[in-house]
């Protein structure tokens, strides 16, 4: 099956995490907001999400086949066992969900640290709000969700370093771009840490290593971490 | 099946998402952090949670025979259709996952506009912040959930007013738990624009006059709304 991603072109944003999972996979896909001609584009995305019978609020989301499926955690969790992502049990399969969600909440905390007030104003007209909700984040919040993803990949005793089972699932990925992206956001606060996230930096470590991750990370499919998305380096925030 | 739900005993919170599902289907369930006794209490649910081999990172979670369930939705996900309150099919499910997953964005947001610095601090500590990111939250951002979940209920032509299919699912009794509690946090602000949500209106009033949910209304199990919660009413932000 070929699958089509519908995201922002500008952006990692949510829809990395889905757009990792199939590049891990080798699946077949298209980008398609980010291609031009016919059918294509952000232009046929928006076009898509208004006329389809199960209108997505927002993407990122999938078609596959007549399916349209929005939220990055429902996608995974749709794609991971026909991608090879997931375990194989219905008990393993929620657990690897619940995960993903526990990600999308943190996703939404780093986010709104650099903006707190509204998503419709520029950081620059919430620095001082941005400012006081990091030092927060920071102190309190990103410890909290790091020290919890590596005690998840602790307690996963017989799983060779991955956060669940024995092999790589669209979890992990998902752990490899936190990690990535926290990295990039905030340098000098997650060198401090580092020794609390031996773990998470041995699996991101591993993801980067997958010899399709590699190759995609590689190509210009990546886009880069830049100022419009999740993951945003403002120096004066990284204290 | 007896089910247990673990949840912070003074609020509706995120856990009345799955309590209205359990209530509604007349489930044989303990609320375990509301009772009194050995193995009950607050203590019970702090100490499953430190001792769980599949740690949930917060509650609510549920405890359905060796099973630990965490995340609403994913609770919810999994109930549905052990409750009868999800449709038949994976494609449907998925859409009906996807909705809650909105639902679970759309209560971030509002918990997020009276606590948009930090869940550490009392509101009174981030009152200012809260009245500008609530400004914001009531002109763009109630305005687009809401619409779009009334276009929902209307785009399911055939749906009897559900927002899915053509019965009760634990989608609809989500959204009741929405309009209720965003009445009670913004009364002004909801009956200036109720013309905009006729549809949400008649799904929270055919909710509330389902016999389970009524008989749980009117019962001492429903936790009334306070200001410890999502729904919070300070008159100040509702302008």
């Amino acid at each position: 099956m070929r699958y089509e991603l519908f995201y922002w072109p500008g952006i990692q944003g949510r829809g990395e995490f889905v757009r990792l999972a199939l590049e891990a996979a080798g699946a077949d896909y298209l980008d398609v907001a980010r291609l031009k001609g016919r059918g294509k584009g952000v232009e046929a995305m928006l076009h898509l999400m208004s006329e389809s019978d199960r209108e997505p609020f927002a993407p990122p989301f999938l078609r596959a086949g007549k399916l349209v499926i929005a939220q990055a955690a429902n996608i995974l969790h749709y794609l991971g066992p026909r991608l090879g992502l997931a375990p194989k049990t219905e008990a393993a399969r929620l657990w690897a969900h619940q995960l993903q969600l526990t990600v999308t909440d943190f996703v939404s905390e780093i986010h709104d640290a650099h903006h707190p007030i509204a998503a419709s104003l520029y950081y620059e007209q919430q620095r001082s709000e941005a400012h006081k909700c990091t030092r927060y984040f920071l102190a309190e919040r990103l410890p909290k969700y790091l020290g919890y993803f590596e005690r998840t990949i602790e307690n996963n005793g017989a799983g060779r370093g991955y956060i669940l089972g024995r092999s790589l699932s669209y979890v992990d990925l998902s752990m490899f771009q936190l990690m990535a992206g926290l990295r990039y956001a905030f340098p000098g606060s997650m060198s401090r840490a580092r020794r609390h996230h031996g773990r998470l930096i041995a699996l991101h470590d591993k993801v980067m290593a997958n010899a399709n991750i590699a190759a995609y990370l590689a190509s210009d499919r990546r886009i880069e971490f830049n100022e419009n998305g999740v993951f945003r380096h403002y120096p004066e925030l990284d204290q």
